[in-house]
């Protein structure tokens, strides 16, 4: 990674942080809120922020309009891995490294920790956005938002997924779970830094497009490193998909396709970006570098 | 209560059943949105849409504006008791004289179908208000109902009240439990309706305390109807709080005061309707029958 890419994405991390850190407030009962900000605090890559503040960026010159929206999608990435965590769900004892939060708290306080997050998301893109974006476009980046989380796509991806488990799957139902489960959510990104940055139709639909390909390609990233990581790199349980039976992008088609397709999704969503007059260093850099990701 | 407001009553009740089978549908995966419809439509009082429609009826003599809205805080009331029923939390087996959403489906999918309806119903104000109502008080409206769901209200108190399970607490955190777990969405459904309705800062205020106290009340009445009831009459198992030895309005102030106390916050609050020239038989018949409720 070319150093000023690798600075301009620490800072934007720096920024993430402290923002998070400051829209979480520890108020009174001190346990749900501690709890709520033990998940989101725990650090993380933070690419779904970044990418949403970086399209916004590169359309309009500007990215503070999109701070509020961006820690909401962090918000809602990180409560669908607080309930994922879940004994009735993955049943996982660490996260990034850390414990869990209902094994840190309980299970009560994760499910309502989850809970809480999930409408203070929301509730952080209408009160801290600033008054100059329009009404109108804050309604309709509330309304990917809140369609993004729900039954018609993260949640849908979550139930199938899990229906999944111990199960012969085909290629279309592996493929509707990373859709809904992973993709999603890099779309919400892209989509919601592109609505703030004032996008057009056609780089609407190019930025969609976008995260679409990088968003599949990072889920089987995910796949691969399940079976080639260990505990300490992964910073959860690796071979957890193998364990539970689980149909992956490696059991279906293999490492080599899999690796393969990682290198090409990357590859055509770079050229999205450069048929598109899309000058990024970040958003082509993110794209190369799932290739190499260990974590 | 007099014929033609139990006729209006009937008539309201009808229409959230009627609109809240609408509103969801039975998408893929069928196991989510079924199990949503489950808790959704099983029935219940329909008290919160009830008073948010005739709130906006009496202010402007339509309701139909307030018709999302009303069903998307039916919506989050029904998550909020799928979520407090699972093992984890009260750990009920009935509700509403069905199995409960995790006896009936999972575990899993009840924690999923609470989290799907969190984001659904907000996504239902935005997508089904009708186009002539302002942005701004689509805002305002999502505004309040986000934070009357989050950690700043109902989970608020909800938090507090699995906390003082089994432990002595004082009248202060028992007024908190209540006024956050259960007032906390009178207020809202009131609040939502004013607001639509186009209230004046005085109504918009006398309106949010005839909510308290009738929330109050009604919490009041769920803690004595818990030591008197049968399971047929509750639809949920009885005698639940002095199991988990849980404080309540009975065990703190005696079922003499409890009573008491229903009664004249059931008076108050139609007070507070006539001094403020609220004229409607619908919200002085709720604050009336809230003691003579068996259910």
């Amino acid at each position: 990674m070319k150093q000023s890419v690798k600075q301009q994405l620490n800072d934007y991390i720096k920024l993430i942080e402290q923002k998070l850190d400051e829209f979480l407030p520890l108020k009174y009962p001190e346990e749900i809120w501690e709890s709520m900000r033990y998940s989101v605090l725990a650090g993380g890559k933070r690419l779904r922020p970044v990418l949403c503040l970086e399209t916004c960026r590169v359309l309009s010159g500007n990215f503070e309009q999109a701070i509020p929206a961006a820690c909401a999608i962090e918000m809602l990435h990180t409560q669908s891995l607080i309930h994922d965590d879940l004994p009735c769900m993955d049943n996982d004892d660490y996260r990034r490294g850390k414990l869990t939060n209902h094994k840190k708290f309980s299970e009560s306080t994760a499910v309502l920790a989850g809970d809480a997050l999930l409408s203070f998301a929301p509730q952080i893109i209408i009160q801290k956005t600033p008054k100059t974006v329009s009404q109108d476009k804050i309604l309709k980046v509330l309304e990917e938002f809140l369609v993004s989380a729900g039954a018609e796509k993260l949640i849908a991806g979550q139930v199938v997924d899990i229906d999944s488990e111990g199960k012969q799957i085909d290629k279309d139902t592996l493929h509707f779970i990373h859709e809904n489960k992973t993709a999603a959510l890099f779309k919400l990104s892209l989509r919601t830094g592109a609505i703030l940055g004032d996008a057009d139709e056609l780089q609407l639909a190019a930025l969609t497009d976008y995260a679409e390909k990088i968003g599949l390609a990072f889920q089987i990233m995910d796949d691969i490193l399940d079976v080639t990581s260990t505990l300490e790199e992964l910073g959860k349980t690796p071979g957890k998909d193998a364990l539970e039976e689980k149909a992956t992008f490696v059991s279906l088609y293999g490492m080599d396709t899999a690796k393969q397709r990682v290198a090409s999704l990357c590859d055509e969503a770079c050229d999205i970006l450069k048929e598109n007059n899309i000058v990024s260093d970040i958003l082509q850099e993110i794209a190369n570098s799932i290739t190499e990701r260990v974590a």
